[in-house]
């Protein structure tokens, strides 16, 4: 399909123009052929009047575990430890492999109408999570969970093997929007031995890994204890850190495990929603950034964070860590568009994507300007950052397929998602039929 | 207008129920006649169907400075003098009185939007606000913002004289949905005997106080200094607390001032998401609530802050205060909603609203639980601070009477209002009209 979009504003995070004002953009062949004067040959199969619009890289989210959408609301107001084994891991001792599928569905919708077209995810039952986005037309990383410690291994019906099977199958499918990376939960689920049979299948397969690294200052000193090195150090010794590696949270990191995870180029995905929800403490944003470590803004798990919304990610980030540095200078609001663009972008593998520039994928959204909200435009950039809605996201494309025209999903079927999903998750928790019926009327 | 809800979930903030799976609400003379079950004789002239959606105590501003919205986003990642210095306040020397209807009217729309009922304003040229109010159909508590030093007395062109005739105008009008109180800026920026004479005004008025109180520790180090008393200590010698106070912010603050506060009555309004952009530190809600201090959630202006989404301050308020004192379990959804909702109605003086039941002034909102966003719907109070959209509000009535109906604002001409606040914003920011136009289209 050839897409035209007319007369828009546009935030290319090209590294040159903070905005141009009005331009068209044409889309040829899931790319962006041309930004500012479409070309003379140039024969659009659909057009799009992107008046009132701005046009932004698509978001890409770093760390979730989408099908836990599932649990979202089961789980509110309580202590940590009651929270994950009194609620959690209860409701999910009644997960079925095809629950994953409608929930990592249900995700992507939610997903899609934020402006997501990429997301990694960890979790169990991972083909099911590779049949929705493909279906949905998304990109993602995917990495099935694993715990390397005996009998949890069976959670989720998945050795080290059948994870390699599952890359196998799945890994560059879907047009190649679909990547796989070996998925072991932790330094502190997964024991030295496990971790290294992964890094030997990473080098094996060829793929990257994405795990959870020193969410706790009681993580790094069960580590030191343990093995005498912090989680971070303890990765790099056993060679993890020598593939691509998507580590998720580094709450409590030192000065030291900063420098390693520079050089290995490791991607800190960064989820400040769930850390403030959960009450875990904050993520040094600025000593990341100041240490050159890379970093991809993500949502976490929405049964902990309550929903998928990049925007609001975006927004948290920024008013977080200016309040947390005491600058409101710091983290200007192109620096936070990046980390939730291009950056999360390449943190999953996907390395041309989060610019709009001649010859990049065409992921990327629109959004509406006309809501009150946005009046007087001052900043089209510092609105979004700050003062946006999803509902004001109104066209998302990914490799220039559209997943949302006008406000509609285009590739997913809402209602029935929705309702399968919900049919499922009040199944899991044991909520009587009866009651669900009231609420749902 | 005889108005029937039917078959709608309800969150009463009544102190009994915590959710109303299914219930029916008739709406008389402005005020809830029954929820549970309609009266038989009760013949409504409309009827909505409620399934699907929840109905909640509309939500109340507890501070804001609403024309600064024509700034908004105008002044982005800057030190706050430089904020303030070089944009704020050459922007606003520019503005003109017409100004202040025209911003106030565009932010009337979106707190109508985001489902808010009712605001406490503190700025100039009230009058002006009062008439976007009183064309609204919304509540709200007015301050006529007043320095009373000097020269800085004819900014908005009003002394304590034209202020007093501002209350005598407009206190009790509308129905008596605009109330008035008197606005010194702040301690620092009041002398102490023009404080004595706003005492005294109150006291023959009739009308409390709405001002600004301990935003920073350099405030009390100065207020130490001249007067030997922290900022709050020094209101209370003057007598201001003798009246309803609301007073915005109060983010240094010693034990002994939370004692005055809480003996005094006073309401403390928090707004965190400014405190966050800003860099400013975070007033500490832990210790209001230990303290007994009554709070009242805000938004405060949108320059710095840059919305009026009732919606995000809950989410924010929780995300913060559960990390900052590292508890998950602390600052319930429930207790939010209250402060945003039947405390901040009490801080403006609206003592009725802020519940459901017969007999309240029916200010109330209905949101649309059918977004992929919502579901499943394990908690729907949950949902709304933590994951809902303000395009979920669909309804909203004050006093009974609609201000948004179906999701199509009922009193205000939303476009005229949102184009000529943006027409008069980049006036005053000096934006070359040609430029301007590539925004708009």
């Amino acid at each position: 399909m050839r897409l035209l979009i007319r007369r828009v504003a546009a935030i290319p995070l090209d590294g040159v123009h903070d905005l141009l004002p009005e331009v068209d953009i044409a889309i040829e062949h899931g790319r962006i052929r041309a930004i500012g004067v479409a070309p003379p040959d140039f024969t659009p199969d659909q057009v799009i009047d992107g008046r009132e619009h701005v046009a932004l890289p698509a978001f890409f989210n770093a760390h979730t575990h989408a099908a836990m959408i599932l649990l979202r609301g089961w789980a509110e107001d309580l202590p940590f430890d009651r929270w994950l084994n009194e609620k959690i891991w209860v409701a999910e001792s009644a997960l079925e492999e095809e629950d994953v599928y409608w929930g990592a569905a249900l995700a992507c919708c939610e997903m899609i109408r934020c402006g997501v077209v990429g997301f990694a995810d960890h979790y169990f039952w991972m083909h099911q999570v590779a049949r929705a986005v493909a279906e949905a037309g998304m990109k993602a990383l995917l990495a099935w969970c694993q715990f390397g410690l005996g009998a949890a291994q069976e959670v989720g019906g998945v050795g080290l093997e059948d994870t390699v099977a599952f890359i196998r199958e799945w890994n560059g499918a879907a047009d190649g929007r679909i990547r796989c990376a070996l998925g072991p939960h932790s330094p502190y689920m997964c024991p030295p031995d496990f971790l290294r049979r992964v890094v030997k299948e990473a080098e094996r397969l060829g793929v990257g890994i994405h795990l959870h690294v020193s969410e706790s200052e009681e993580q790094v000193r069960n580590s030191l204890r343990a093995y005498g090195r912090t989680p971070v150090a303890h990765l790099a010794d056993l060679g993890v850190f020598e593939h691509p590696t998507l580590a998720a949270h580094c709450i409590a990191v030192s000065d030291e495990d900063l420098a390693i995870l520079a050089e290995k180029g490791v991607y800190v995905a960064h989820t400040p929603k769930t850390y403030m929800k959960l009450a875990m403490g904050m993520a040094p944003l600025d000593r990341f950034l100041n240490a050159g470590v890379r970093v991809a803004l993500g949502t976490d798990g929405p049964a902990s964070n309550n929903d998928l919304n990049m925007l609001e990610v975006l927004r948290i980030t920024g008013l977080v860590h200016k309040n947390r540095v005491g600058d409101p200078a710091a983290f200007p609001h192109h620096l936070l568009l990046r980390l939730a663009t291009q950056e999360a972008a390449r943190a999953l593998g996907f390395i041309e994507s989060g610019v709009l520039k001649p010859g990049a994928p065409a992921d990327l959204i629109l959004l509406d300007t006309r809501g009150v909200h946005w009046f007087p435009r001052h900043s089209l950039a510092a609105n979004i950052v700050y003062a946006s809605h999803p509902s004001d996201v109104r066209y998302v494309f990914c490799d220039g397929r559209p997943l949302l025209w006008d406000g509609q999903l285009v590739t997913l079927d809402e209602e029935r998602i929705r309702d399968e999903a919900e049919r499922r998750a009040f199944r899991m928790v044991g909520a009587p039929m009866r009651l669900m019926r009231r609420y749902v009327g």
